[in-house]
């Protein structure tokens, strides 16, 4: 997917933290930083597998299932000696772990005593993993490591944000498609249907990838619960429905959110919709590089002050490259406190809303930044929708 | 979804599980065992969550973020006192971890110095969850209990049982929407959004939800690479085509797969087309409560020895609720070494193939184990699909 140049390039970058770090030898489970430093893409992150990078040699080594193999060879830049695997008896077995397997491993390579960095906090680097990890692998010494490579993946290439704007024309087009499909009486389950279809077919010029996350889209007194997935129940006139979606593009994500109305909306919403959009614009327009994430996040709590509101939770976060179950790089976070500074070709999702018991308003922007502001990835209209 | 009655007794069985393990207090971290004993449901498992079940107490507790709290009240049988939370400062933090909140909230009730059992291998406990759940709770005990709910979800209810039919109902459409759509010509992506229109759409009666794993259709060479998820580029005539995917109600999946050829097949893959179905068929056939998953594996490999033929993988596993990344209940495994014994209800998703280089033949069927043998729950031909 990308040239074997920036591959060496990401790599480079990476021995480099290691080097600062003291880190001999890394292991990389996140499937997105597994992606990001060899080009692996599978749907195999539910058995264990994970990248070697060692410091003194030219390429890193995947190791997996025996059947992902073939997928490292059709996916990866390494060649045939830089790919390993277990057999199918580690799989989902009670008496072998496939990590015994892949200390054996390290120790036959000569690797298995040195200053080993592992992602602590990573959802495929299980408590369990880690413990027979240790078990066999008595000398060696463990880091925890878990932002090493997702600090590395902040900074998008140029090609990277290509694949960015490609999500976001599907973004658009899945968020078109939702819009249009919502109505009283519609089942919420055949408004995805819609949004699915419109996020995997693309346009006539790419196809689309599976976004990390589904899309969502609560209504009425859920929009409080925001992770509720979808029913099969209808959609009643007077509910506010807050759609939250990504399109993908060669695991590349471009999240947007916007919030429709069944019928015409009250005073409150609306009212409540323009506090959002002004907000949202004002932080738009205020951010340049070398700001902070946390006065970013002033820019919008103050323009929402005005109108006597306050709002606890993040207002965005970093993304990019994911795999399920997040679109979220872990990384920097809009929330006070966070004195991460923006630098060019930094990408972030900005989600702004204000919800009451049983309302909410949500309008998002994905956005990456320039030389002198930022550029949103979309091009949808920031408004409230109603559906008559 | 299920009443509370059957969720006590789901209940009551972890409690008696418990108590011969010697577990006092349990941490469910799996989002289907979650689900299983208190009926929550969301998309929040990205963050940390977990269920706690304590030996003398009436209800469990559902503990997570803040925001998901509404969504623990609106899916699950728990009072308000059972649905605790942390705040936002502790998501995807470098400075608190929300286990160091569930250490203090568990001491906090008393039970922070007890027996505690934990899932270990479970995709949603990380390594440095269990890291820092031991700091805060230096007096605890801990022990691995990894499967102990999954294993009482193998027996299903007979309501469960339906579930996984309305499932199947579901994957039989999406797999003759797959075997319409593709085509010479056809892009892999134009298919899979076929596919996902009829897997969330799903029928008038009922809605779809999101299978635990995105449709998986490689094709030609790519049949030895599994889990390598679908691209852009278009069919070619004559390349085989293997089609697994699932029909998922309400979390319950009823995996399904079969194999298609774009244009004729060669005698070849007929050939082996038809030593797979007459494999399929012999062990379908044989299958009885009280035998083992490995003489269920036995007759496969019996009856495609006749043919020269071996196969070193899986022939299946235990499947039903679940969320991503996948939807199996990694229990019982239909493999040589695996000495579960078949009992009515218990439910599996058997899925024979065999593979060269660059083609395979895999069909598949899930089914219920009843009083006198087993039933497949869906009602699909089981065939060589060839598009002319």
């Amino acid at each position: 997917m990308f040239t074997e140049e920036e591959y060496q390039e990401r790599l480079k970058r990476t021995k480099e933290r290691m080097d600062v770090e003291g880190i001999e030898v890394l292991l990389v489970t996140n499937p997105s930083n597994m992606n990001y430093l060899t080009g692996y893409d599978a749907w195999s992150f539910y058995v264990h597998q994970m990248v070697i990078v060692i410091l003194e040699q030219d390429q890193p080594i995947w190791i997996g299932r025996k059947q992902d193999a073939n997928a490292a060879k059709y996916t990866t830049w390494l060649d045939s000696k830089h790919i390993a695997f277990y057999t199918d008896e580690y799989v989902h077995s009670r008496t072998r772990h496939p990590m015994d397997y892949i200390a054996a491993y390290l120790t036959k390579i000569g690797v298995g005593n040195r200053v080993i960095g592992v992602e602590m906090e990573n959802y495929y680097f299980t408590a369990k993993a880690f413990e027979q990890l240790k078990k066999g692998l008595a000398h060696a010494v463990f880091k925890d490591v878990t932002l090493l490579v997702n600090y590395l993946r902040m900074i998008k290439s140029d090609k990277e944000i290509r694949y960015m704007k490609n999500a976001a024309t599907i973004a658009e087009r899945a968020m078109q498609t939702a819009i249009n499909t919502i109505a009283e009486g519609v089942r919420e389950n055949d408004v995805v249907a819609a949004i699915y279809q419109t996020q995997i077919s693309g346009t006539l010029e790419f196809g689309g990838d599976y976004p990390a996350i589904v899309p969502l889209l609560p209504s009425g007194e859920k929009t409080s619960a925001p992770h509720i997935t979808w029913s099969d129940v209808t959609y009643k006139k007077n509910q506010t429905v807050i759609i939250e979606l990504a399109g993908c593009y060669k695991r590349y994500h471009a999240p947007l959110a916007r919030t429709v109305t069944v019928g015409f909306p009250t005073k409150e919403v609306k009212d409540l919709a323009e506090v959002v959009i002004e907000g949202i614009n004002e932080t738009l327009l205020a951010i340049q590089p070398g700001m902070t994430c946390e006065e970013v996040e002033a820019v919008w709590s103050q323009s929402i002050a005005k109108y006597g509101f306050m709002k606890d939770s993040r207002l965005g976060y970093s993304t990019g490259l994911s795999y399920p179950p997040d679109w979220g790089e872990h990384t920097a976070s809009i929330r006070k406190g966070d004195k991460t500074i923006l630098q060019p070709n930094m990408a972030f999702h900005l989600i702004p809303g204000i919800w009451y018991d049983d309302y909410g308003v949500e309008i998002s922007e994905s956005f990456y930044v320039t030389d002198t502001g930022c550029e949103a990835f979309a091009d949808f209209p920031r408004q409230l929708f109603i559906k008559k």
